[in-house]
């Protein structure tokens, strides 16, 4: 079973900001993916904002098993038609992981009908633990009780979400923050998996636990019924 | 405390059938607000489609605790506008009772994120059994173990709604068919209930015990802190 | 991967009820662990109530990967340790298959908190449709909308139990009842899954759509993490 | 309406250490009950651990709509028959607040039907921050986005407790964990309401802040139909 995946950048800061662009030289959707390309089972492919329909053509939602979605400050710019798009093929069934600032992207908002807002942020490298509620989720094999993020961005609760389905990662921020950072739900037939981690100035998706759980969140989103009875 | 309650019609079916116009005098409606009305603490006004802004503006919604929600064939009447500043009212707090097809209605589907769809449908004047599940929802105070609507649409499963809170009542009807009758969501800080029954072409606003669950229903949603602490 | 299932029956009909011995001259048990059986990735095996400590040994437990559970007239007869030594095993991880009158069972009770009681039953041999509520969970799969069986014992709400995690079927019946006939729990680290079907009076775990439902209880509840990374 | 609470005290620290004591000269469980009795609808009275039946004879529960617990040392000591008589009253619709190390009860342990354990805990007298998670419910009513205690024992993820109903409160630590602090379930007809904070060396329930959640979840807790229809 190969798990087809397709990482969306929405590929603005590694234009725009040479920080970024010198840790994720191939954009952070390049280093998201091959990530996840550690995974066998896994393949995975990279398209960007700037692409032809945002590279989310029917064609290519039609052979994607898992959407992966960065996006920050380029929201406004998704069209609409592709938002419905990408929309109906997470109902059809389509896995989707959406990452740190794509909480306020226009497809995670249309999927829960909230204004998805944080309740506080701040831009100051501070330590990130990310507490693993539920050790017996897959999205949380191999990582031991907790991620230590050195330096992360830290979102504040209350996040404007749904009840979520499950509660997977709690974080504290060294600040004295909190934060409920993996979350799933399910809308239609689609997996769905809002992971916090990720700004782009810190190295995040370089770091090896939160490689293991965007692998294993693909796995997850990915579910398909391979028994072949 | 009084509750302060819009009861929004669609007031299509009423103008085109006479049948509907017979059972319905004062519309769909105008029979909901009388049954909600005989509760001394609840307020209910009522308006359609056919008023300007569908008669929800700014101001009327400002001034609503609760919006229940009647419609059918005309969802794609109303104005885009007027969905957003419903939505943006439920969120910060107002609640909402959907009825029967309101199910397909902008609102509804905004605030879901999904298609709402039902498995299938049947228009056969058949029995409906409306079983209480959870007997000590606050929803459910004076209805005894289950409602039967000697007539009734049949909707059955599956429902694409995302899963709900709690789910209050599972119908059963007499061809044979399920359906989760009676749903809450919370979204932002809005309280909603979803309540299947309520064709217009059966007298199921007349009923005592339907009568019991949407003042019980407009009770829960309309929920404001007033402790006076 | 192989899942090690333990199919537990109370095996006291079989023994009592000529019309039982009939319909299941393996025991029930035996009958549903070779439904299991017909997947090659379930290895299923069978123990009794008779058997000393129940078969329920603690080396029996920590080879087990999912244990199923049947049992109806003799839920006293289950001795207190063996319900704790059981408990701590789901606790630690092991899946649980709950069937029928098991929702009467210690163990269930144990790990719910609830009485689980129901609010109605009758044996009159009933049709039972049991509507798929949520298509896209992995229990579901190769079942098509709905399963009917020709005749059942019926099981009415209210079901006091817990909201579950999951509804996955909603059950009507010929004499107009309805009830959640199909619900997932996490307790721990364990997986339980309550499916409905199944008096010892009926052939139901002959039937091919119900052998689908258990083998793909079985490898839900039995998930693990198997991606050796 | 008056709300009928009774505040159950194991009142062991308070007659072994000197320390405690002093900050709860009439025992925690006055101090609680003190808190409670600010609101006029609430009539809170206490018992503890020492007396007969611990207090809890079923004319004592008959008369209680809400019964609170603080316990931590002694959760053996209490009588199983008396653990049988709370848990059946919880199911029959007797609200219970559940405070600090109340999460290793027996009542609650029985009503979870998991361990409860924490994932680990200190007692290093740190600041610990309550982030509300859902702004709108009933039991935050009052409190602004957070609690800041100075000085509090620190309990961190995993807690091995169901699913909640809903996260009210999520804490973040000084020393960097994090833990969901409030949560809410329903078992049977009872509302059950699960509230971290209260270490015996601390004067958490001088707390004004502290106060007003126990306030607002004992009416949330002990809420009945007043209807009157």
């Amino acid at each position: 079973m190969t798990i087809r995946v397709l990482v969306w950048g929405e590929n603005v800061h590694e234009q725009d900001d040479a920080e970024v662009a010198r840790l994720y030289p191939q954009g952070m959707h390049g280093c998201i993916a091959a990530g996840l390309g550690e995974d066998p089972e896994i393949q995975a492919r990279t398209t960007t904002l700037q692409e032809p329909e945002h590279g989310l053509t029917q064609d290519a939602l039609d052979s994607t098993d898992v959407l992966v979605w960065w996006g920050h400050v380029a929201h406004d710019r998704v069209a609409e038609s592709v938002v419905e798009r990408v929309h109906a093929r997470v109902l059809e069934g389509m896995g989707l992981v959406v990452l740190h600032s794509g909480h306020f992207s226009r497809i995670f908002k249309r999927l829960m009908g909230t204004t998805c807002s944080l309740g506080r942020w701040r831009e100051d490298g501070e330590r990130e633990r990310l507490w693993v509620v539920d050790p017996a989720h897959p999205i949380v094999q191999g990582i031991g009780e907790c991620i230590e993020l050195p330096q992360a961005e830290m979102y504040g609760e209350p996040f404007a979400v749904p009840k979520p389905d499950e509660v997977v990662f709690v974080s504290a921020f060294e600040g004295g923050e909190a934060f409920r950072s993996g979350l799933t739900y399910q809308r239609g037939g689609g997996r769905i998996f809002y992971f916090r981690p990720g700004h782009e100035t810190f190295p995040i998706y370089h770091d090896v636990a939160i490689r293991r759980v965007l692998k294993n969140a693909v796995r997850w989103t990915g579910w398909r019924d391979v028994s072949g009875h």
